[in-house]
């Protein structure tokens, strides 16, 4: 690297309106940005700088001082000016930690950051996140669909529309809805950006501090996260043998809670189906006592021998009933579009909340998705992942049996992504995670379903993400570390300090 | 419409998990919401729907019931069964408006819903809502960035990223803004959707209500709305000649503001561009006071003669300023894309609330971005539409002297899409808003940007959204109705009532 070189390459302009001090400054910002002056290097001292810029010394000072105040430069008195280490971090000189409101800290939300943002490495594998497969992605078909729906591309599609999401999306969504028996209109949806958002602005909605909420025990982490991170007191309700609704009538009673947050159908992490008449029976309970029944669905399509029983929604005979489904298991999770199907004041009130964080969710997704229904190329894809998460559910199942039937017990479930597996003593479950993740395999510990730090003897595996071979091996890997003994005592605070991935 | 052909075509299948009266509800559902089954339409009897579909009188009953249930159909007694009104609500059980919180209700929320969601009418022309022209969105770029993007589609691209953006565009983005003047490295960017989603961050991480936040006075409506929803106390610096910097050291002394929110250049609605002085003192006193400076720079780009002066990011010497970018003005809203740029502490708690919110940003609009920057389209588009916006600004302003020159007064804005004017008494804004828009043209009157309900005698007129001609005839029926008079008090509220297009 020629650094007088990269000097003389500098266009200034004297009668730009950006002093000269800064054009130069920027320039030698973008190229220690870029790598092209490595960190490290000594700049030339001012008066070299001005002499080879044709500028005066001044300029040149006011140059590298800038460079200083932005941390892209350091300077070591008596030796001169020198590229500072590409991450090293600014010394800021507001206290900006001391500004910030105080907050909610979840233990579990850098655990739900670190799996989302998993840079998948080259060989791990992962049985964490639940995510589909990304060989599964219909990107031929978004492909196709966008190629096709070119030939009508209408520009005002890609301006402002309303909050409440793209029209013909609402229309083809709830059409499709309804024919999969959810009842449905147009109005009484929301399209947000993935059910993650659905449930912020649930919680935004009907949430302020010490309302009591309840969910089953154990839950989906991102759901826990939003109702403590609101200050909501959570009630849990243990899954054993479907919802406790004596239990559930107790807490109605005693603690009046805003809501109850449920899957209902291949639970997360649990993989659990409630039956029709369990669903009936909540359904009742929740009409008598106009209970708010928050029903996530994610998985519903993903069922790998007979179709489910209707949804809660489908059943709601009150009108209590907020249905939460989402693309990101049936498609991919990069479409960030979800939807909420709810009565319509429901709807206005969500849309008002959503307005101040977005406007409304892109557009670009929103209009693939339609063609997408609207050519109905969903039926055909839920078939191919039906067909393949079937075969990866049973391969891990068999392997499980195989690798690690003296130390693991599970029963299969019937959709969705996971098995929900008890590890038998003495081995437990953090140090299994501790050895698998530095062999290559993750998983998510049981713990971090549990709101109340409840100790968990239980794994969460995803079998999704992987082909049958790959998931097989992960199995057997965590099979050996079974084997070869990994006790430890169940920690009852989730393990935020190890790596996911 | 032959109902018993309708009825005939229902696959009902007895096998299925889903309860016959159910699968009837949900194909009957269906055949109203596409309005195959028009609203008004008397139901056959239960007796013979039971007889049509071979079903038990008690299923035809549980069908029927479920659809009151969900407000599709109604009974009148001794009548029939009919399909409710499409459009009517149901009477829902739950008393949903007294479950919701306490909402902050800004008069302007309606306002800026009506402007983003407004469907321009067929004729109407829109000066109110400031979009860029649908005919200037680079859809044929993106198409062809797509395309070419295809040969190297990475599947894992459309999983979960990181939460603070799809890392290539942190980087692509990173150079493209250095190259422009504004200091910024990838970890410095938090990519969010919508630069709104940046302000409502920003507002999360700093604002408890009862804080002051000093705002320049007029600014942009969605930012009041945005600090006062979180219950801040919003301190005004009227703008006349520049920033008046004793008046805000004034504030910082009295009232320790959290924070100054600011667009410096071609600003939201006046159109005003801070000298370099103006922003090099502004700089100097916020440095001594450690005040942090939200500078919104939406238009920074788009400036018909000179470039601007540089950013108050890039003349930061404190560290101070939190820069916010967006995409949706230089090339379309529908993206949902923008970007915070801030030291790497602020960024991270930004990102840990918009995990909650979305978990990240959408990926398809991130890798067209990425790619559009790649491969340099920008600068191209840059200079196209700059050229266009600048002959409709001067079409704008002609048009104004020649139809409205005994009424109003304006300053030609030397970048960015607006017109802010001065409406002589005593015709009133309001009156002109009403008449105009009754005759098809629509604009923001002044009072939407001021937060103290103060009495204005302006108006915005935005420039970007249609061609030249449509521009001048939209002045010219401004003008008739202001030479056929239209006075009236100025009214003091904002004016909610009104339909803005």
């Amino acid at each position: 690297m020629d650094i007088t070189k990269i000097l003389t390459s500098f266009k200034i302009d004297p009668k730009s309106t950006l002093p000269m001090y800064l054009q130069i400054a920027n320039c030698l910002a973008a190229k220690i940005i870029d790598l092209h002056i490595p960190s490290g290097t000594k700049l030339p001292p001012e008066r070299i700088l001005s002499q080879t810029l044709g500028v005066s010394r001044t300029t040149a000072i006011n140059a590298y001082k800038l460079l200083e105040d932005r941390s892209l430069v350091s300077t070591k008195i008596g030796s001169g000016t020198y590229v500072t280490a590409a991450g090293s971090s600014p010394s800021p000189s507001i206290p900006w930690e001391q500004l910030f409101i105080p907050q909610y800290n979840s233990p579990l939300s850098s655990l739900l950051r670190t799996m989302v943002a998993s840079p998948t490495a080259e060989n791990a594998i992962s049985l964490a996140a639940g995510m589909p497969d990304p060989a599964l992605y219909p990107l031929d078909i978004i492909e196709s669909a966008f190629k096709r729906s070119n030939y009508q591309l209408n520009a005002a599609d890609f301006g402002h529309i309303h909050t409440e999401g793209y029209q013909p999306l609402r229309h083809s969504l709830s059409k499709w809805l309804v024919k999969t028996g959810v009842p449905s209109r147009p109005d009484n949806l929301l399209i947000v950006s993935g059910s993650q958002q659905g449930l912020y602005l649930i919680v935004k909605t009907f949430i302020e501090p010490r309302d009591y909420i309840v969910v089953e025990s154990p839950t989906y982490l991102g759901a826990i996260q939003a109702f403590e991170s609101a200050g909501a007191r959570v009630l849990c309700l243990p899954q054993t043998n479907g919802y406790d609704l004596s239990m559930l009538e107790d807490y109605l009673v005693r603690y009046r809670p805003k809501l109850f947050y449920t899957i209902p159908t291949f639970q997360n992490p649990t993989g659990r189906v409630a039956s029709l008449r369990e669903r009936q029976d909540l359904i009742r309970l929740a009409s008598r006592h106009r209970l708010v029944i928050i029903e996530d669905d994610p998985y519903s399509q993903l069922y790998y021998n007979q179709q489910p029983p209707p949804t809660l929604k489908a059943l709601d005979t009150y009108g209590g009933v907020i249905y939460l489904g989402t693309f990101s298991k049936i498609l991919f999770p990069g479409l960030r579009i979800g939807w909420v199907n709810a009565p319509h004041s429901v709807i206005n009130r969500l849309a008002q909340e959503k307005q101040y964080i977005d406007l409304h969710s892109n557009n670009i997704a929103q209009t693939f998705l339609n063609t997408f229904l609207e050519e109905d190329y969903l039926p055909g894809h839920l078939n191919t992942v039906r067909t393949e998460y079937k075969k990866r559910r049973d391969t891990m199942a068999n392997a499980l049996k195989r690798y690690c039937g003296d130390y693991v017990n599970f029963e299969l479930s019937e959709g969705g992504f996971y098995l929900w597996c008890t590890i038998a003593p003495p081995a437990s479950p953090t140090e299994l995670l501790r050895q698998s993740t530095a062999a290559g395999v993750s998983f998510v510990p049981g713990e971090a379903f549990y709101t109340n730090g409840a100790i968990s003897r239980e794994i969460r595996l995803c079998f999704a993400t992987h082909n049958e071979s790959r998931l097989a091996e992960g199995i057997r890997l965590l099979g050996r570390i079974l084997a070869s003994g990994c006790t430890g005592t169940p920690s009852a605070s989730p393990s935020t300090g190890l790596p996911i991935i």
